[in-house]
């Protein structure tokens, strides 16, 4: 195993053992062309959050362009053994797979866009066997980069107009935990990242000083401040707590002054250890008394959007945050917990079959349909969204109803402006939409967040804004749900609920 | 960007910006190639746990192998610009960089390996400039999969003997999130993974049934079990909750008893909602009753080591365990935190001068020198580690004093079996080691775990495993600390404690 063989060749692989024994078993069935209708979508906004910020679709794009079985990938497979050392899956069945190219509809919601729980991010149409072996790679891609987006909008939220940098690759979770998670973190709202690979293959800004180790390999720290600054005239950022970060503010001053005349900018101080408050108004003080009213200082040290917060609201003098740990890894909540499920099945007859799977939790029940989700707004901002299935024609009168509360409803003016979010992207297996650029679902993204009330964009205890099912998907959803258990219940006498 | 470019050509921007401002500045300051010592480490055993595996090497000697910097990669260093628009680095060190190739020495505690906090996992010796510049990706690749193989050691420890599935792919943070974390927790003690391209590129066997999917695309549960039980006469779990779990454990057992004659082996099902402890012992009733008494009961949803030992305790009939999302992101930790510290530079006359990097707890300061580690053992197990400077002469009484608590201190029996941890792997820049095959990594995992006391496996409250520094280091350690605090009262009339 190379690094570089991880992705050089093939992603065809990148699933779950069972998307294939499944497809085995579909293929003999004589089902594996039949249409299916899948939906990606999440339960609950993460972070105890109010929304959910979209991403991840370019990389699931890229996935899905290459999808294709090579010759290496089928050697894997017939190498494949059961338990009794039979091969695991016929010949005849890789050889469809060889044979197999990507013909599925895929409709999404653009990148950047805010999203809510139950809502199709993704939609699959097409034959059973693809729609479902797809299914692992794209929650993997959209799962993790959703996650990151949604913490960085929080983060970037709480640094309320001060610039985030993003750090976190050292902490991340693998190469492309930090690779997707920069792109993710960028798109949320980090203003930059100092992951260079990042910067390189996605175009973001870079941003990076210097570590205390610069420090600790001079004799003192003026001296190290001295070499650094000589460097780096314009765009250095003094790291003042190696020893003790008052005396190394002080130092850092003294080496301003003293390339002053070479026409050095002193660009900022960083705090990484200790009182983060206190210590970045004494140095605001220090930096102000010698005349460096422009100096910014940046802070860093495993900040959240909950830690920024409280230093804004102690009277901190930070003016940028520096964000790793928590903002790469979500470390309050490391994954979204998103779910693709079965919706419908095309009979032999064309007729639809809408499928569900039960709970003993409605939240964790799936919606049955072709669904698409329909944003109303206002000038001054979104107003609710219906999950609606595209098969079925509306009635005159909207009504949302809450997925879980069904007293719960919203009823739309005849009239409101609105938009579907769901776009087609692959038309029977061919590309069909050209991908946004990252800073254009970066813009995207900071104008879909403004639309939000703020009383839904807070990151503590937020107002639920109002996403639900159309009135009669609803009525459709709860028949279907009794009508299974009244089944389960006549065939073992039992209560099922 | 696609996908295949990622790992494709060249991974040597995989680091941190400042690492390479950092060089740009040793470069200017005629630096690079001083000698410098560092070390990786972490400062706490994660997951309130007693031990930590050591995981990643292999990763890690990919990326230090391939370590050269590409006309690409210069061309976009080349594009990088400052605040006033002017090139970030001058064209002579980006030709430094063209010409450089790795020459420093690397040592290492092999893959598999328990570890203790502060005990250096990599030591890199080398010119300054390219020692630091591989900070960032050692920490990424180490950090991550010691994180997980500690993790499933845990997670394996809890089943007891049990078989632990891995299989988190679709919640992992990414895509080498998944495949990286896979590796890991198979060195740790997951028997095997969902993850197909894991089992390709890695060849970690592989596991996998059915999805809920596949019950709902048939029109009834037992018409689904038996479609899937014809493709896999040997080697079928029946996931038994779409609908009604204790019904669909007897349509189970009805599709069983219906192949039966076709030479099918009933060989397990699998619980993933619901009260798993009940379910499972009246799933085994059943299938006990049924003359099944060898079919397995797997579960899964959102197990842990805790909630494992939670179910063991209560009674629960499963022995197989399916662990996802906690395993593969270890969620209730997803990052270990360990740090890469510079602790010795080599003066113009051959001379070390040890570093030190202060904070405000001891805890956080790092231990200066030019590091090994030896391990006392008996023929029952590990007795006691100890960190020590490799270039002072040890004295003839050893005794291991506790970095934090110097009142903590084990006193070492003259003639005590030893061996050191850390391995030469690369001198000069050539790989002079033969990484152990992934079977071999494992076996040494388990060996190792059962070379500790159970009262230190254990992963709530566990005993601290005697792991310090030799006396003589501790001694300098804190002459040096309270040197360097002295110095700076002397400077500022400040109390610094």
């Amino acid at each position: 195993m190379k690094l570089k063989d991880i992705y050089a060749t093939s992603l065809s692989l990148l699933t779950d053992l069972y998307q294939l024994t499944m497809a085995y078993g579909y293929w003999k069935q004589g089902m594996a062309e039949q249409e299916a209708v899948f939906h990606l979508y999440f339960r609950k906004n993460p972070f105890k959050g109010g929304y959910t910020v979209a991403a991840g679709l370019a990389y699931a794009i890229d996935y899905l362009e290459q999808l294709r079985f090579q010759e290496e990938d089928l050697v894997y497979l017939a190498s494949l053994k059961g338990s009794q050392q039979q091969p695991l899956f016929e010949p005849a069945f890789l050889d469809y797979l060889r044979e197999m190219r990507f013909t599925c509809d895929v409709d999404a919601i653009p990148e950047g866009t805010v999203v809510f729980p139950n809502e199709p991010l993704v939609r699959v149409r097409g034959p059973l066997l693809q729609a479902q072996l797809i299914e692992t790679p794209l929650l993997t891609i959209i799962n993790f980069q959703t996650l990151i987006a949604t913490k960085a909008a929080r983060v970037a939220d709480a640094a309320k107009g001060h610039k985030v940098s993003e750090f976190g690759m050292r902490r991340a979770q693998g190469i492309d935990g930090a690779l997707a998670a920069s792109r993710a973190a960028y798109i949320g709202g980090a203003a930059t990242t100092s992951n260079v690979l990042a910067g390189k293959l996605f175009g973001i800004p870079l941003s990076g000083t210097h570590a205390h180790s610069w420090v600790q390999a001079f004799t003192t720290e003026q001296e190290a401040f001295r070499a650094y600054g000589e460097a780096f005239p314009f765009d250095s950022v003094f790291l003042v707590d190696t020893y003790n970060t008052l005396e190394g503010v002080k130092n850092a001053i003294a080496t301003a002054n003293e390339l002053k005349q070479q026409g050095f900018k002193f660009n900022a101080i960083r705090l990484d250890s200790g009182d983060l408050t206190y210590l970045s108004v004494e140095a605001r003080k220090l930096l102000d008394e010698a005349g460096y009213t422009d100096t910014n200082i940046v802070a860093s040290n495993d900040l959240d959007e909950h830690i920024i917060t409280s230093l804004r609201q102690e009277g901190s003098k930070v003016n940028i945050w520096g964000v790793g740990t928590q903002m790469v890894t979500a470390c309050d909540q490391p994954a979204l917990g998103g779910v693709y499920k079965l919706a419908a099945l095309q009979q032999k007859n064309g007729d639809w079959t809408y499928k569900i799977k039960l709970s003993e939790q409605l939240a964790k029940t799936s919606t049955p349909g072709i669904l698409q989700v329909r944003r109303f707004y206002t000038e001054s901002g979104y107003l609710a969204d219906m999950i609606f299935n595209e098969a079925e024609t509306l009635p005159e009168r909207i009504v949302i109803v809450d997925p879980v509360d069904s007293t719960r409803r919203k009823t739309i003016a005849a009239g409101s402006a609105s938009k579907d979010l769901l776009e087609p992207v692959f038309v029977k297996g061919k590309l069909q939409y050209t991908p946004p650029t990252l800073p254009e679902i970066k813009a995207k993204a900071q104008q879909e967040l403004s639309s939000l009330h703020e009383s839904i964009r807070r990151y503590l205890n937020p107002h639920s804004y109002p996403a639900g099912l159309e009135e009669s998907l609803h009525h459709f959803k709860i028949d279907l749900v009794l009508k299974l258990k009244e089944k389960g219940n006549s065939e073992n006498g039992e209560e099922l609920l």
